[in-house]
């Protein structure tokens, strides 16, 4: 943890961000977005009502979640030298977002895997613009 | 893709929880335990009083959500069989949480950092039954 | 309320919490478990499909509202001295957190009967412990 | 608990309220306003910039708690007939919301001590038309 | 903006609000109202089950936000003085709160309507106590 | 309201969206907005510490609600169509969203108007694309 001490300023003197923390993880989109795949999976698996209900409920959460975690990234995380690197920025972001949306109105699994694939190209953005070294602590 | 589909149905039939989703990660109570400690680490580096104290709002936020996450893994993600092989189990998510609390409590790096540390604990449980195979979608 | 301001002080110093409140009582988790209850009988008492699916909506809230209570005990409430007066207080409140997330899953009146039971295991903890002299304001 | 099952039918069919789960408690207010109280004691208390800032982060949460929770009385609980039998009904709660706001704005013990006794009237209305009784599960 | 800058310090010595910012719109209350009628609009015009369902989990939000901001008109706008030019200003507001709950409670359009014709009747008696001059900002 | 059934199924038939409500309006992220703006004027008008403290925590959540209302102008009222209209839709969004965050960081009240400024641009281009009469119910 002594290593840590002596990047820590360091990095803070090069972030990109203004926020307090300058803490950024694509995971935490992917992880709930992951949740709303295993339950159409689970949906579909069952025929209890009483579950598949609940589903519904649980699924509109995490599709919630979700968006808010993709918007953090897009308007906290990303900056303007990044949309100069990456041109369609905007545009892939604002199509996660809309995919969120389409994964909370239907119980289709392919749905939920384009929405995980729109979520990885956040993360590749992420990793191309030096983000898991800048955003994140070293374990 | 299809591979996922042949590897689900296999994996939710060993699956160990009995909520919807099934997936988990200590990842979500490692980044905000991180943002925290970006906090503390900034609200020292700054002298400006509304800096500092957004500082203190923040990391109250964070630290409990942080909080949350090591909840849902205590009471969602392990089960009876984990608590015979790790005996400590509940020892360890306890003194995470009230180390949380100690970070809302303090400006003190180190107790960020010993947070951290009880975090990665819980994550080396979750490895060690299966946590990453069994509760994550591959990418 | 002067007899308050004499007492206030030395409750304080021998207060084992550490976070600024100091108060604490099972019946926040209790009255959220009740709603389960109440919701589960309601549930079974009608067959209108409007009012069964907003039952399992707001169970889903009411269930996890309950979690988060028994969480606060847990993790906020309880110190290690209170540990080796009540040696089983770990599972104890294991058992109720995943008692809770039963009561999420099923319309089993049994099941929220057995989270209020539960939850009642926890208040005879917080009462052996002083709880309701030393976490609550007198009337 | 067999006792149960016979009352509550017949208490579901005297319910007065529309709600799915019919239970109430002023108590839920109550231990928000304690900690109002608590906080406000532990703010003077102090001479620690840090925690005088939680403190002030704190107290907005729980008295905003409070308000939720005298909300719930008023517009959830009370009804019609309940205003014939005590025509103050409207003016305490507005004044005990109005109190909860000025908790928020001052860190005077007096004002959360004024507050404590707003909502003990909300509890003498609500036993005074059988609350205990109709909104609580027996123990 | 310069005008603003003129006006603002006099609207606020006017101003009959204790709280930090001073602004009211029952538009917010409205525009969550809106929402559940059209969701009650396409609930009916849909024989899809999942989306049948969704309508239900996103009204019940929807409606209880309504809710919240009737109660902050109620408790945090109005004053003592708007009582006396209003009398049945607890009234209307009860009643708006108690429609929003039938809102939550059916799928019928007509309570829907009901509840925005409450909200306009909150929204005279914000304009006859000069709501929208003193509480919102000139564009 | 009888015109109101006619217009509602012609309008849905239109409607660019594809959540269950298709009601929008850039008010809600103005409401809040102008929320910021008074409580940084009332910051800089106080020398109470408590009350400066408050006006801090507050304006941390307005301007988070702020941003919220943004991104749903953004990922969900606005469709391509717009964005061929409008070519800077995505510019203005992120610089609205940023100026969010630079008035959570700041008490300038300089920052709060020019965010009001972008809003007000949101607002036009909401106009400008048959928002008011395709996304609010007439009064």
């Amino acid at each position: 943890m002594d290593l840590l001490r002596l990047i820590a300023p360091r990095r803070r003197a090069h972030a990109h961000c203004d926020i307090p923390c300058g803490v950024y993880d694509p995971a935490q989109a992917r992880i709930e977005a992951e949740s709303c795949y295993r339950i159409i999976e689970r949906y579909h698996a069952s025929s209890d009502e009483v579950f598949r209900n609940r589903c519904i409920v649980v699924k509109e959460e995490r599709a919630e979640l979700t968006k808010h975690h993709i918007d953090v990234m897009w308007h906290d995380y990303f900056k303007p030298e990044h949309l100069e690197q990456f041109p369609d920025l905007h545009d892939v972001c604002w199509k996660a977002s809309k995919q969120a949306s389409a994964v909370k109105q239907s119980v289709d699994l392919e749905a939920a895997k384009k929405l995980l694939e729109l979520i990885d190209r956040i993360d590749d953005m992420w990793k191309g613009t030096g983000g898991p070294g800048k955003t994140r602590l070293p374990a």
